[in-house]
């Protein structure tokens, strides 16, 4: 009999996991649900659409209409769940103009996604205050810039980055303002990310950290924020201060909740309930190197666990390996990307540990166009055993991101990555891999540490 | 007492293995003899200031001369070594002007290098055949090609492209001569390699496979070459036929040379003489994967050997794991490397064995400026384990060679890298990174084999 896969919710999970669902059972019928009248896009698209890096919004259309068709997945669109009866295995969905259809399910994917956190701010509600999730909160922000002359970000993290970046190549003033004691917290240490503050300061955009704001000021519209007791003046205030799982309908259907509050999932990516899967940003992720719970909210770690998802609805068979929190990202004239643990976290956390950091260039000393790097590698200390990477460089950040993430994945020690055997070229890379003089650099400090 | 290391040739090996030297051991006397009088420079960067992309042979020089005296490198120019008496341990130098000098040692690193290969083709003695191994040598070539119009080059491995994309920037006629059936022999296989032949003739270079040349025609200078019955114009032969292992000084000191011909070093890179050691493009190497002999003749190895003998001859401990001949660089407008074996010379060697190969861009579809990249991953079949890649592409092919290339050093299989956590934005990768992709493929194809 031909197997119902329902998939509610179709961002880089949904679509994913509905992509592996028709690659492991070619008969089976998949319906994906969408809240979003348009065609799935990427939301990782949205802050380059906003810097004008990508011409508009229809340019992050994930697929053409004709993929739906060729992968036969039956995309209904504009269309929200009430409710889930996992008794009767039925989904009651009502349409935007308030038709309601029961469809049955043999396997349902759960891939509700995450909502914007929003801090509670006195004077939040206030015109020119924006979080940015979907596209049309992209064409809300976009429009409204056009008469923007001072933003305000909240929040440093990689999307209030892009942001700023946005912001900036719009010639818009712009202050982040960040509430940890340096950006990027949850991504950088302290001296890495003091690095990126000041590259983005010389771009003439203002950080301002250890800075909680305290009130949104203004009428009907945003003035200006209070920060530190301080006035600052802003037509727009950008939130970007994380996001949150959304499992409403999960917690109706009773499929129990992680230490995180998101959905708890096997590494089948089944969830409490035997027929019911969940991917994406709505699920709590384990970390590859302790296996402990975690929230990732990464398109990546979407696409991987909707993968998973699928393949395992239609049967087939598929383990998730859980996550490094790799990123990456590029803005203004340089990119960072980051992975694992930085070594605040990991001593926070009981680790004892050394790092290694290096600046070099990305091409030979005497090629022109050879760009600064700096890598640092976080290594714990009894075996020597890379737990994190963190880098900042002009070219070729994202691929050397991979690598360390690949080297945790293989609980490589900084001995064994110093001895890896990396290619050269002048007009590509330097004759010493930078993020191999990382691992060295953190392998001899290590080494001095253990001398008597 | 002071140790005395004295390193003959002060290339690539040699200089790493003085600065690996002097970091071990601080007092150490340390003399490096070279024969030529220039300092030492990157023999990898000749080839770029041919194409005019590096602007002179001064800037391919490694390091300023500051640097010799801050690490206490005692560098003495345009000196070759006679001969090495093993009992007394002594080194007999010569100067240009023909003084002799007798210097001790406590520890020799032979360090001698490569030459080029010159193939016995008749008339190979004419005026206008060149191969490139020194800054002289690059400097002959750049003030014949003043005149040049029509080159042949020999040889389609890295050195030979390179050398036509240099030729191509100067708008020079240029016909690549392969005698394999395709280029990049050693490489890549046929399907990767004949995406490289196409793209090189669009950019207007000829390249004739399966070509061996037999004459050079001519009178003193030359006219043309005589290949496959044919005869070819040519005013320029650049030969790009690979080089051998200097190993006369070795010989006549009684060092135990390898299979191949050249020095045998344990992994400490130690010879079959307790005190003296080698590094670099004169000794023989051993695979990562199989732990066979093999020759690597390539910058980075030297790099990574040189290193350690210096480590071990000072006194300190390192070993050296093997090579995986990883390799890149840039032609045109494009990127080509590799690591581990081949699917044809793994074929020819026993292994049975499954490749994937996918092609994919660089950046997310809807972001402009993403190139194409075309990836191969080759697996032996009994686990699964990576054991070679072959990439060309737009951008960023070095660090996924590297990535590839610490895959096999980790003895991944591709089901292990298909787990990979890779990190992604819009502006610097895909979404589903192609070496995963890739990883990904060859897995599917080998399920696929294994089913009954």
């Amino acid at each position: 009999m031909r197997k119902r896969i329902v998939i509610v919710g179709v961002s880089s999970a949904g679509i994913s996991a509905a992509a592996a669902a028709r690659k492991t059972d070619l008969d089976a019928e998949i319906i994906l649900i969408s809240e979003e009248t348009r065609w799935p896009y990427s939301r990782c698209g949205l802050p380059f659409v906003l810097s004008n890096e990508v011409p508009s919004f229809k340019e992050v259309r994930l697929f053409p209409p004709s993929y739906y068709r060729l992968m036969k997945l039956d995309l209904r669109a504009g269309i929200s769940v009430k409710s889930v009866n996992t008794d009767t295995k039925t989904v009651q969905m009502e349409t935007l103009d308030q038709q309601r259809e029961l469809v049955e399910y043999d396997r349902l994917v759960l891939c509700t996604g995450a909502a914007s956190a929003i801090p509670p701010i006195q004077g939040i509600e206030k015109r020119g205050v924006f979080s940015l999730r979907t596209v049309e909160d992209g064409m809300r922000i976009q429009k409204w810039l056009e008469n923007a002359e001072n933003a305000v970000v909240v929040g440093s993290g990689f999307i209030g980055l892009e942001l700023a970046h946005a912001l900036k190549n719009l010639n818009i003033n712009t202050t982040v303002f960040e509430r940890c004691p340096h950006v990027l917290p949850e991504w950088f240490d302290k001296d890495m990310a003091d690095l990126v503050h000041e590259k983005i300061q010389k771009q003439g955009v203002k950080v301002i950290v250890d800075a909680k704001i305290e009130e949104i000021l203004g009428g009907d519209y945003v003035t200006g924020v209070l920060a530190g007791g301080e006035q600052y003046n802003a037509d727009t205030v950008l939130l970007a201060t994380g996001a949150r799982a959304r499992t409403q309908l999960a917690k109706q259907m009773g499929v129990q909740l992680g230490k995180f509050g998101a959905i708890q999932v096997n590494s089948r990516m089944r969830t409490s309930i035997p027929e019911i899967y969940a991917a994406g940003d709505c699920v709590e992720s384990f970390n590859m190197i302790t296996g402990h719970a975690t929230l990732s909210l990464l398109g990546t770690t979407a696409e991987r666990q909707g993968k998973i998802a699928g393949i395992n609805a239609a049967g087939g068979y598929a383990t998730f390996p859980g996550v490094l929190h790799s990123v990456v990202s590029s803005m203004f004239n340089f990119e960072i990307g980051a992975t694992g643990f930085t070594e605040q976290y990991a001593q926070q956390n009981g680790w004892e540990t050394t790092a290694g950091t290096i600046t070099a260039k990305t091409r030979a000393e005497y090629f022109p166009g050879g760009k600064p790097i700096t890598i640092k590698v976080v290594a714990e200390n009894d075996l020597g055993k890379i737990i994190g990477g963190q880098i900042i460089g002009g070219e070729e950040v994202t691929q050397r991101v991979n690598l360390l993430s690949v080297a945790i994945q293989n609980q490589m020690s900084v001995s064994e990555l110093a001895k890896a055997d990396t290619c050269y070229a002048p007009s590509v890379c330097s004759p010493w891999e930078p993020v191999i003089l990382a691992a060295e650099t953190t392998m001899m400090r290590r080494n001095r540490r253990r001398e008597p």
